[in-house]
C-alpha cells in the first residue's frame, strides 16, 4: 500500500526507523510481562535521568488515559478540573476524563489556548462550599492544541498559583518534544524545575508506534497508580514493546530531531501560507501546528486532495500539523494545491 | 539481550515473525488515525469473512479493555454479570469491570473453570426485584483460565439459557484460538452459531505485538460502542499497527499455527511431567494450559530459575502456559530441573 | 427554639400546617415498605390526573437525587447535557450530574437563566464523532435560578429542538408550581403538552417537609428507573411519608395557595426594594425570587441581622428568595433595616 | 386508612409519637437549610456524647446512603470490600456500593451472618499485585441481617484484624440499637472502644420517620464527607426535621425503649413458634427478627392474611421481623393463624 503524507495530524504518520528497529531488536525470547522487564527498567532509567530522579514513570497506551489516569491519580469526584476550553481532554476525548474521575471539567475561553491565573481567580469562590465542585487541579497543554508554547516563566507562575490555592498542575505533554525544542530547554526545565506536578508524556504524535507516559513529579502522588493504571484499562502485557521505543527515543535524541524537524516544517509551511492572498494566519507558529483561515470554496477542493481538519467551520479557520516525516515537497505540493485552488 | 523462554505466561513471549512482517509493511507514509485507513478496513473484512458477515468488529488495545469495554455495552450499572469464580474479569483486572460498568459481578465456584444453567439458576429469584442488582450478563472464558474448554453444545446450551432469562452471552476469547484448535471448528461455530453475543477476541497471548477486538454477533448492540471505546480510552491513534497484525494473523493462518503449537507443547509439557513421581496433574489438558500440584520444596528452588505463577498457595498447585515459541527444549530443560528438584 | 423568618431560601421555611397534618394521619399501623402502600398509590393517581394520565411517577428525596437519576434513566454516560451556567445542576450539585451519569455538563452563558435553541446550535457539530461528547439532553429550570420563567411558547421551541436533534428535553422542576401560577396554566401544559421528556418536580421548597418526584411522560423511559432510584441511593422505605404530603399538597391546592403567596410576596419585596435609592433590580420579577444589587457596605450590615446569599461578588448582587410563610411584615422589617443602612 | 400491623420488617411500621412529637416542635419558623441549624447542633452533641466525643457525625436520608457514602469515605476505587454473604450491601442495595465507589464487593459465605478474621484471610494472597482489588475496608453488620449480634470481643478482633492489615472496619448499624440493648453495653463500647472506624448509625427502622447518620472515629477520615454526601445525594435541605428526632431519640431513650421492645417481642414470638410442630426456628433469637423454616402450604396460606419475606425458597425459610409498636396481640394472632395452617 502506498500512504501519501498530508497535514492531517502528526498521528497519521508511522514509526521512526530507530524506533522502529528498538522494537525488531526486543523481539526475543520471553521477558515477564506487564513491566518487570528490562526494557522497561532501562526506559525508566532514562526518563529519569532526563526529569531528574525526582520522578515516577509509568508507561500507558494512549494520550487519553495518560491523561484520564494521570488526573484521577490527584484528584476526588467532587473535584473539579480547570483547563482551557481547547484542551484535548475538554474535547477530545469523548468526556473520559469526567466519566473516568467523576469530576467536573471547568472550562476557560482563551484566545491561544493558555491559561493564566487571573483566569482561574473567579472560579475560586466555591472553595470550601458543599454545594460546588472542589478546584482542585490545572490542567494546561504544552505545546497546547493552538500550536502555542508556555513559556518557563508562565508555567511556573501557573504552577506556583495552584500551590497556593491547594491545587495541582497537570500538563498534558502530548507534544511536549515540540515545546521543548521551541523553548531550547531540558525537558526537566519545563516540568519538574517549573512545578509541575502530573505529566502526561507523549510519543505517538513523534514517532512512536505507540505508548505515553505518566510522570509524577512528586513520589507520594503515585503511591498507588499502579492500581489506578490496571483498572484503567492501560496496563500493556507485552510492555516491552512500548519501553524499548523510549530507549533510543532518549539516547538517540529522537525525540529531539523529530520535533526538531516537525516545528521547522510547520515554520516552512507558514511562511510559504502567509503571502498567499485570502489566507491568513490565526496563530503564532510556537510548535508544529499552523492555524490559517482560507476561503470557503479552496477548503472544499484542498479536502478532495488532502484530508486536514476545519477547525471552525464559522469562520473557515483550518488546523494544518507536521510531522517528524514531512518533507518540503509535502508542502511544496500542498501549497501550489492551494494556490490554484484561490 | 538475550531473553530465556518460560511457562510464566503466553504474554511473556514476543511477536510473531510474519506479524511483525505485516507491521513493519504497515510502516510506510500516512493514513487516517483512529481506523479510518486500509489496513482497519482490509483487517475487518477478514473477520467478517471468518465469523460469518453478521459481525460488528471494533479494535481495542488490552483483553481488560476487550472485556470491560464489551460488558459495558450490554449492561447497565444496576445489572450484575455472571462468571466463573476463576474468570479474568473477576479475578485479574482490578476491578476494572465493577469500575466501568457499575455492575456487580457474581462469581461461582466451578471445579474446571466453567459455568453451566444449573449453577445459574439460583441467582435469578432476584429478577424483578428493585433492591437486589438485575442478572444480564453470563460471561464465560473460552478457553478457560484452568485451560479447560467448552463444547459448542455446552456453549450452545449457556446461550440459549441466557437468551430465554433475558441475559446475553459474553465470551472472553484471550485464548479463543488455542479453544479453536482443539475442537476443531471455525471461529464462527464456536461463537456466533451457538450464540455468543459479544465476544473479546484475544490476539496478544497468540503472537501479537498488541491488540485485541471486540466483536458483537448482533449489530444493534454495537450502535454506540465507538463512544464507548473513545471515553473509555482503548481508541488507538495509529490504528493501523493492530489492524495491520490480523491480515497475516487470518490470511497465513497464524493464529492456527501458533496455537495449534502452544497445545501441543502444553501437551507434550503435560506427558513428561505427569509421570515424575510427586507431581499431580489437577486439569485436564485441552489448551495451552498446566496445572500441576508439585512439592512446595520443589517450588521454590524452581522459580530461582524459572519465572511461573503459584495457582493455590494452600495446595502449591503451578500454573504452565506455554506459548507459540515454545520448543521442545524448553520443556526438556524444564522437566529435567524439576526432576532434579524432587 | 423560635426561628425567624428570612429571605435566604425557600427551603429554610418549614412545612406547612396541612402537609404535616397529612404525615401525622398516616402515621398509623404498619404498610409495606419502598412505595406499595395506598399513600402512594393515591398520590401517584392524583400526580397523574394533573399531568395529563400518560407518564410515570416515581417519589425521591431531595432535588438533586430527582435531576441526577431522572437525568441518568435518559442518558449514557458518553452524552453531554446542555444548561444554563446558572443551572442548579451545573453549580449547586456538587458534581452529581458528572459523578452519577458520567456525562459532560455543556453549561451555556445566558442573561436570564433561560436557553434558547440558537444558543444550543453551535454545539451540534460534534454529533456523530466519537472524539467528542455526543449533546442528547437539554436541561432547562422552570422557573429558573433567577426568578425568570419560560412561556409555554418558549418550552415548546426547546422540545421540538431537542426532538428534531435526537435529544430529550429535562425540566428542573424545584420550583415549578411559582412557575404555574405565574403562567396561570396547567402543570400538564407547561410540561407533557409542550414536550417535556422528564421532570424534577420540587415539593421540598414549597411547603413539604421532604420530598420530590421524577416523572416521565414516556413510559420507555421509566422502564428501569426503579433501579436507577434504588441503585441511586433515593428510595424511602418509609415512602408513605413522602406520598402522603402530596395528597393535600394536590387535592387541597396547597402548590397553589403556597406559590401564590410566595410570588405574591416576592413582588410586594421587589416594590418596596426597587424605590430605594442605590438598590437596583436586575431581574425581572417572575416567581418568588428577587436578585437586586445593593450598596457594598449595606450587604455587610445586613447579613449580620439577616442570612442571605450573595449572588455575585463582583457586582454586590444579593438573592433573595421568598417562601409559602414570608409574612408583609418580613419585608416591611427587612426593608426598613435596609433603608437604615443605605 | 386503617393499616395492621405485621412482621414483614421494622421499617414497615411508622414514627415513635415522641419522635413525631418533635419534629412537630421544630415546625417553627425558619433555619438556615442544609443543617446550619440549631436542632443539627444540638443532635451532634447528643451524638458526641453517647459516642464519647471523638467522632465525626453526618446526617443522611437512607441506610443505603449511610453505608454507601462512609464506605466511599474510606476506599478507592480499586479496594475491595469484604463483608458477609448475607450483609445489606452486599444482596440488598441494588449494586449501588459497586456503583458509588468502584470497588469490588467481596461476599463470604458464613452461617450466622457474622465475619471473622480466618475467613478473611484467604484473599489478602492479593495484597500489593495490580491485577487484584485491594481490600481495604472489613464491612459487618450489628445487629446482622440474621437476628445474630456480635460480641464486643468479636468486634474488636475484626477491628484488630483490620488494622494490622492496613484495612477499615465499617460497621452497618442499621439495627445497633438491637444490639446494644442485647450486650447491655453503651454505644461506644460497641463501636469506637472496640475499634470501629466507621459507622452507619440507623433511625429508621427504631421509630424514626427517616434519618440515619455516618459517624467517622476518626476525624481525618471525615474531612472531605460533606463533599462526598452533597455529590452523593443525602444532603437533606430541611436537615432540622432529620436532626430533631434524634434530639429525643437519646435525650429520652426512644432508642432504648423501642429496641428493648422490639427485641423481647422477637423472644417472645419465638418462644410461641417454636413449640409448633413442624416449625424449626434456625437462627439463635439475639435481637428483634426470627427465622424460622415452616411448612410451604402453610407459608402460602399465611402470605394470604400476612405480608412477609420468604428468605430461603430451596428451605422454606421466612424472616420475621418485630417493632418498636409491635404488641403481644399480633404475635398471638399470628401464631394462632399459623397453628390453624399447619
Amino acid at each position: 500500500m502506498k500512504n501519501s503524507r498530508g497535514f492531517a495530524s502528526d498521528n497519521n504518520s508511522g514509526i521512526h526507523p530507530e524506533i522502529f528497529k528498538a522494537i525488531a531488536e526486543a523481539n526475543s525470547g520471553h521477558v515477564i510481562a506487564y513491566g518487570d522487564d528490562p526494557y522497561t527498567e532501562k526506559a525508566i532509567t532514562l526518563f529519569k535521568n532526563h526529569f531528574g530522579g525526582e520522578c515516577e514513570v509509568f508507561f500507558v497506551l494512549t494520550g487519553t488515559g495518560a491523561n484520564v489516569l494521570g488526573l484521577s491519580a490527584i484528584t476526588k469526584p467532587y473535584n473539579a478540573i480547570i483547563c482551557a476550553e481547547t484542551a484535548h481532554i475538554a474535547v477530545d476525548e469523548c468526556g473520559a476524563p469526567e466519566r473516568f474521575t467523576g469530576c467536573k471539567l471547568i472550562s476557560i475561553q482563551t484566545g491561544n489556548g493558555k491559561l493564566n491565573p487571573s483566569m482561574i481567580i473567579p472560579y475560586l469562590h466555591s472553595v470550601g462550599f458543599e454545594h460546588h465542585v472542589q478546584p482542585h487541579v490545572i490542567s494546561i497543554s504544552q505545546s497546547t492544541e493552538l500550536g502555542t508554547v508556555y513559556s518557563l516563566a508562565e508555567v511556573k507562575e501557573l504552577a506556583d498559583f495552584a500551590h497556593n490555592n491547594n491545587m495541582f498542575l497537570h500538563m498534558d505533554g502530548a507534544r511536549l518534544a515540540n515545546a521543548v525544542v521551541t523553548l531550547n530547554c531540558s525537558f526537566s526545565e519545563i516540568t519538574r524545575l517549573v512545578g509541575v506536578d502530573v505529566l502526561s508524556f507523549g510519543g505517538t504524535k513523534n514517532g512512536l508506534l505507540f505508548g505515553e507516559a505518566v510522570i509524577f513529579f512528586n513520589a507520594k502522588l503515585a503511591e498507588d497508580f499502579k492500581y489506578i493504571r490496571k483498572q484503567g484499562m492501560q496496563l500493556a502485557s507485552k510492555m516491552r514493546f512500548i519501553s524499548a521505543q523510549f530507549i533510543p527515543y532518549f539516547e538517540k535524541e529522537i525525540w529531539k530531531t523529530n520535533a526538531s524537524h516537525a516545528n521547522h516544517m510547520a515554520r516552512l509551511l507558514y511562511e510559504k501560507l502567509k503571502v498567499i492572498p485570502g489566507v491568513s494566519i490565526t496563530q503564532p507558529i510556537e510548535s508544529n501546528g499552523v492555524f490559517a483561515i482560507i476561503p470557503e470554496q479552496a477548503i472544499e477542493q484542498l479536502q478532495k486532495k488532502y484530508f486536514f481538519y476545519i477547525w471552525n467551520y464559522e469562520t473557515n479557520e483550518i488546523r494544518l500539523m507536521t510531522s517528524f516525516d514531512t518533507q518540503e515537497k509535502d508542502i511544496a505540493d500542498f501549497v501550489e494545491t492551494l494556490k490554484n485552488l484561490i
